[in-house]
């Protein structure tokens, strides 16, 4: 896999009965009438100096290449005091840089019962005076430490993290473990209950697991997530098929550890019962992939898009460890409960590096029953799938999508791309309530803000122009 | 769920460029052309008769929704000797009614195979003799006692048998544990490897079950079913994630079991690198919903599809216990290793009973990757599920089909409709090598004889005739 995969013919034009029923025999092929559109609002100028830049295409395909090539392996359970060298008062959080002050609802919710969780405070709410004074706490995205978090992402020295490795260059990304839905940190819930379960989490579930995986060794997380797309999971919000392998492959060795049956088999329910389970491994096994494709001069290729609940950034190849930020947009989608529009915080996580590799809202027609819960249809999700490979460099062929006929996940965004299109990336998502304290309320279809790309088009352009 | 599911139409005719769009974007949308056939060759007169049956309406009405209200729960694993009360020197067997002289490779393999499980013979070779005179030993068909199998389908007393049970009637259906691919009794192959699975499956993992499955309380086979469709899996060739869904349920009761780690860790381990272990609760899942639906006058509706390895037979639910059969049909596939066509028995096994019950080559379109396995396109495994409806009498509502917008499993197969049409049944099938004792040698697309319908419609008419 050392060449681009080549890209499938993006659309084909209706013309007649007889092509029209060759169409929907095939299925796969795309039939989509998507109208011309101009390119994004002052990005002519820097599309034709980066179309021009002789380093463009070859930086791509290295990029590309590079990503596809990245084998990740699920190789130990750890605490981030460890793995992360985290110490007491330090805290990673979602998306790009971000202070307290400017922090949503949810990420100080996460703040806030993390620092009790630690011990710095007895009372979550006693945190608040701690993340204002900012004195004895410290706040990093968890992208500027080979980590990634879905929504608030708050890591603290105590909790577990799932390591992934790339044998090939020993590399490694991290996550934490996930936690279930509803009241659960990561929406920015910190009720007792909430911080009951991290500690049961760092003390039997996270050793557990530790032991279990180096029992068990190293685990093919990217051939996981090539099994997913055959069994109805994208990856970001459904990860039921691949909780349930990972579930499976542990499982022998989850019994034979040191630990009583009485909590392995807690362990081995929590796991079962938490269909989500396995994003976490999925989100630092597409980081993994994506984090060789960092720093080629010329690529235009995206490696990372994050949320903190107030930026959304983009990080891209030929642009080194720059954010390309602006303001994280609200989701469309299904609410629980009486929850409401009204009720959602912009959208938050580093979730969507499931989306950056080529997973997520991009392989949703592997995933129909997703509407369900996403919102949208079915026809939308196959569309969508089909459509975001027109800013996508190519195929992950270890990713087929069988309703596609098997094509490959449409994989590594084009900044330029983007902008001649104006196709923005196709993200699904689970929405936070906007107030601390109250865990998910929904789900749903969100985009990244439009005006990021053309903001890294032109740093691309600027690059350009200084190489002369 | 108590009246007939209304039928969404089964075709379009596709008339221009706009129309085209329209159908590719919903995709949900039948767009087939189905060529008109005449009726199957000396149908019509029968078909005109069945036609003005005044019960044949409310009965198939009747028959379906009897089906369909059926709410399929494991409630235990047992031998076969306590729950059928299967005594020594009996044997259930796939299929119509057969006689040793008339069954092939495969079924006297896997005879032999367990008839030295059983002790009668110590060599399975000696067996021939045994089963030659017939003094000592009687075969049944599985269906006759309530029960199914896979391929060969023979169950004898000491195997441990899936319990399946509607809450609504107590009535119960029953089958044998998946043994996993390649050299298996099922297949025909009784080498000592296999006896040896047979026992350790006899004394360790039949009763581990058993106890877990007791512990944990009914698992509704249905709903994983359900859950099944969303995630890739047909519940005939495809049990990746029912099996998986199935561990998950036990897993907790299992760790907590008397048995010990390593016996536990033997059998979770068996249970999740058997991808088709699901199959065996799949199917008296499908044969106890089924069974609802039998003896009722004037329905023209299937109720069994099951095949010997010699004859392929359906029951209908109008004409009682009565077998429709014909030469049993090759498949065609794909093949293991080396072996070719001329390896594989005719068509064997009761696992048609999938098929019969909306499941299987019905529900394809669910299963995309299984043309991996079975060979055949994906547009092919798309437009199969979408002919089914021609045949079939409704939909299952609890069987939704994302990639068709949430369509119903076209369910219930009409005597009538596959006369008048011409459109056979899709099954999707392993294939066995047709020397006893070879195994599994591939996989593949078959239908059942095409004369066994237009027989099913002669008794239907002769009854309507004679009711006068």
């Amino acid at each position: 896999m050392s060449t681009m995969p080549s890209q499938t013919p993006a659309a084909v034009v209706a013309a007649g009965a007889d092509l029209f029923a060759t169409a929907v025999a095939s299925q796969a092929v795309v039939v989509e009438r998507v109208d011309w559109q101009p390119p994004m609002d002052g990005t002519v100028d820097d599309l034709a100096i980066v179309a021009a830049d002789p380093l463009r295409k070859q930086a791509n395909q290295l990029a590309l290449s590079r990503m596809l090539d990245v084998q990740a392996m699920l190789v130990g359970v750890a605490p981030a005091s460890d793995v992360l060298g985290l110490e007491k008062g330090e805290f990673l959080h979602a998306g790009p840089p971000l202070e307290w002050a400017r922090a949503s609802g949810p990420m100080r919710g996460a703040l806030m019962g993390a620092a009790a969780f630690e011990g710095l405070v007895d009372d979550p709410e006693d945190a608040v005076a701690l993340f204002e004074s900012g004195a004895d706490v410290a706040l990093e995205p968890c992208h500027h430490r080979s980590a990634v978090g879905p929504m608030a992402g708050v890591v603290s020295p105590s909790m577990w993290m799932f390591v992934l490795e790339d044998p090939a260059t020993g590399r490694r990304t991290y996550c934490s473990l996930n936690e279930g839905l509803g009241k659960v940190l990561r929406y920015g819930a910190y009720s007792p209950e909430v911080l009951d379960r991290l500690r049961w989490m760092r003390d039997v579930l996270g050793p557990l697991l530790g032991e279990a995986a180096d029992a068990t060794g190293p685990i093919d997380a990217t051939a996981i997530l090539g099994q997913m797309l055959q069994m109805g999971d994208e990856a970001h919000n459904r990860n039921r098929a691949g909780t349930l392998m990972l579930l499976r492959d542990l499982a022998p060795a989850l019994v034979r550890s040191s630990r009583s049956p009485e909590e392995i088999a807690e362990a081995v329910a929590f796991v079962g019962g938490n269909d989500h389970f396995f994003l976490n491994v999925a989100m630092p096994a597409c980081k993994l992939a994506l984090d060789a494709a960092r720093d080629i001069p010329g690529s235009t290729m995206v490696v990372a898009m994050a949320r903190n609940g107030t930026d959304f950034g983009i990080q891209v190849s030929g642009t080194g460890d720059q954010w390309f930020t602006g303001p994280a947009e609200l989701a469309d989608g299904l609410f629980l409960g009486d929850y409401g529009p009204e009720d959602a915080n912009p959208d938050i996580g580093d979730s969507t590096i499931t989306e950056t590799a080529g997973m997520g809202g991009f392989a949703m027609a592997a995933a129909p029953a997703i509407v369900r819960f996403v919102g949208g249809t079915v026809p939308d999700a196959l569309a969508t799938s089909r459509r975001m490979r027109e800013i996508t460099l190519g195929e992950n062929n270890r990713w087929p999508i069988p309703v596609l006929d098997f094509a490959g996940a449409a994989t590594g965004i084009d900044v330029t791309a983007v902008c001649r299109t104006g196709i923005l990336p196709q993200i699904n998502t689970g929405m936070a309530g906007k107030v601390a304290g109250v865990g998910q309320v929904g789900a749903g279809l969100v985009t990244p803000p439009a005006s990021i790309f053309p903001a890294a088009l032109a740093e691309l352009a600027r690059r350009t122009h200084e190489r002369g």
